[in-house]
């Protein structure tokens, strides 16, 4: 995969992994456009304040990402690492520090591994190619089981245009902004501040709308640049504006939806769709304490039609609605009607054996919806995270 | 066990489990004061309906539970059983309907099984003795792997007055009304009013502060019963409120740490202290954030002292303070400094080994405190509630 403009690679730094890609760089031919979305936690780590920063600015170069380790908690020590790895892919890659965006996720709380990522840095330069991005999305990867990436194209003013995008997620996947890093590029030409709306917007319709574990990161980063090298017009607004949203949408959708696919452990993938709520507020409490419900979430994996359990997490969702005017269809299933079991059972015990479905609650007390992805807690999630760093 | 002026029995009435005690009844010899407090869910369940309005009264004689059956979400059909249930008992023990609370544990949807509780309830009236209260704590358990219950005593007015308890839990855990059921006798003089106010104040230092899994359910109930047959003076203020309060505040702590201990598949009980916090409700958010999230849970499972999960939940709690001001000791073991690996990992792993320790968090940022209790994510929660009905 290419996009033009950009230069890619990923090489095994070993810095807490061996033997596999765990240091990748997008290096852009020239300086370009770039915006950043980052965690909402109090405790952000070394290279979200290092990237915070930078993405201000409005134009950069290159995206320095690794796995293994966080780079978080790891105060002055840690954010002098960030300036010096800035440093070193400026100083091989002809940049300034001040044009490389980092990002790291991994084990919190050690320092990174600088012994192991200075003598990579020269080798990742030397890599670098226009057809590996994939070998990037790869190096991102943690206890992902499979990298994601998602593309797009659209013609405008008789050029392609493409935007493509990678991300890892797994665990601590949550609705603030969905915990994960994710990487987004495009060919075309748009400034900085119009780059952060359209991802800001694009977020909250994808990444915000997936939940794994309820956990948000320390780490959570996304981030965009456009190269302009499509040689289309510039994107200001009108048609060629809306062709851009909806591939970037598109992108970031189906990264999104990889993200919940892939969570850790996962082996069922389920769409909860929240309709007839009070109000927008209520729509989300409902439908996100449905998609976090550990007893929700098990009984996914245990298959079992259990509309207590969903009856049980509305119930304290925060939601005012009538207990009995409740909806739900599983799929095309009408399995709860007017908030009792409608007779369809076995019918939809068969959709929940299906490994992805559509759980669609209507709470019959409004006009206001919202829509999540989850997964199932299954015994893998236990096993994945009960020895995580060992 | 026996509390002055109370009769109690179990019987296997198989509602639903077969061959087990599923149904006990604590009478009353003549009425007395009583309170309740019940489940902040929507989602309320028919004896939730019921003994709401009958707790209002302030006088009762009875209690019957059951497990197996939650009798939630059952409409119309569901609050006439609860009635039928009432005159049942009101018939074969000599009392009103009205004099009779009820509460059900079990499974949500299904409506109660009237033909099995229905030559039941004569048997219960008919065991009915002085020294049954443990059948009783055990006809009331689900998934809950043993019976749950604490007692108190001390002197008033030359005589013995008794606080007695019994609790179920096991999962949807949570600190609303921490979800269970919970029965209270004494053999103490109050009015209902009084009554109510220590059952409140109680639940919130105890049942409040314990988390499972972070859900509540449509059936959570607490009840109290005051017989006065104990034969000391009416308690009203002083010195006798005092070591009152002190007896109930006691069984209910230990009833809470029963359910802690026992949460579903559970294998450690974990008291989070959090302290140093800027306002009471950022320690209570902090407190609970930690004590909920599934990633700090299954580290716990898996004996991992990994500060970054619990750095992780402190970012996303909404309190706000300092990363790199936080102190944590394990047990007594000074684990995070200012924010950073205090170079005593071993010694804190050694801590998480045991079945029980207290993570002592200080976020260095103000005053306020709050302590909950939890447990971990073991395979078993996972088994527990992938299979739950089936």
């Amino acid at each position: 995969m290419s996009v033009k403009g950009f230069l890619s690679a990923a090489v095994a730094a070993d810095l807490r992994y061996h033997g596999r890609p765990d240091l990748g760089l997008i290096l852009a031919e020239a300086p370009c456009s770039w915006a950043g979305l980052f965690t909402q936690s109090v405790c952000r780590a070394a290279p979200v304040i290092w990237s915070r920063d930078r993405a201000a600015a409005g134009l950069g170069r290159a995206f320095l990402a690794n796995s293994g380790q966080a780079n978080a908690q790891t105060g002055a020590e840690g954010e002098l690492n960030c300036r010096r790895s800035a440093e070193l892919v400026g100083g091989a890659a002809g940049c300034a520090p001040e044009e490389v965006m980092l990002a790291s996720t991994g084990v919190i709380g050690p320092q990174l591994n600088m012994k192991a990522l200075a003598p990579a840095v020269p080798r990742l330069v030397a890599a670098l190619g226009p057809d590996r991005l994939d070998d990037f999305a790869r190096a991102i990867l943690t206890t992902d089981t499979r990298p994601k990436t998602a593309g797009e194209s659209f013609d405008l003013g008789g050029r392609r245009v493409t935007v493509w995008g990678c991300a890892k997620g797994s665990g601590m996947i949550a609705p603030h902004l969905a915990t994960m890093l994710g990487f987004l590029l495009t060919d075309a030409r748009l400034e900085p501040g119009l780059l952060r709306a359209i991802l800001a917007e694009g977020a909250e319709l994808s990444f915000n709308r997936v939940t794994v574990d309820g956990d948000t990161s320390t780490n959570d980063s996304l981030m965009i640049m456009a190269s302009g090298a499509s040689g289309a017009p510039e994107i200001r607004s009108g048609e060629a504006l809306e062709k851009f949203r909806l591939a970037a949408f598109t992108v970031m959708k189906s990264l999104a939806r990889q993200i919940a696919r892939d969570g850790e452990g996962a082996t069922k993938l389920v769409t909860v769709r929240l309709r007839g709520a009070a109000s927008e507020e209520e729509a989300k409490k409902a439908a996100r304490t449905v998609a976090e419900s550990p007893l929700v979430k098990t009984a996914f994996f245990g298959q079992d039609a259990n509309w207590g359990r969903i009856c049980m997490a509305l119930g304290r969702s925060g939601a005012v609605f009538d207990p009995y005017a409740v909806d739900i269809d599983l799929d095309q299933v009408p399995w709860i009607r007017n908030g009792l079991d409608n007779g369809r059972e076995e019918a939809a015990t068969a959709v929940m054996k299906k490994p992805e479905y559509v759980l669609d609650i209507n709470l019959n007390a409004g006009p206001h919806g919202c829509e999540m992805l989850t997964c199932d807690y299954s015994h893998d999630y236990i096993s994945i995270n009960g020895s995580y760093r060992s």
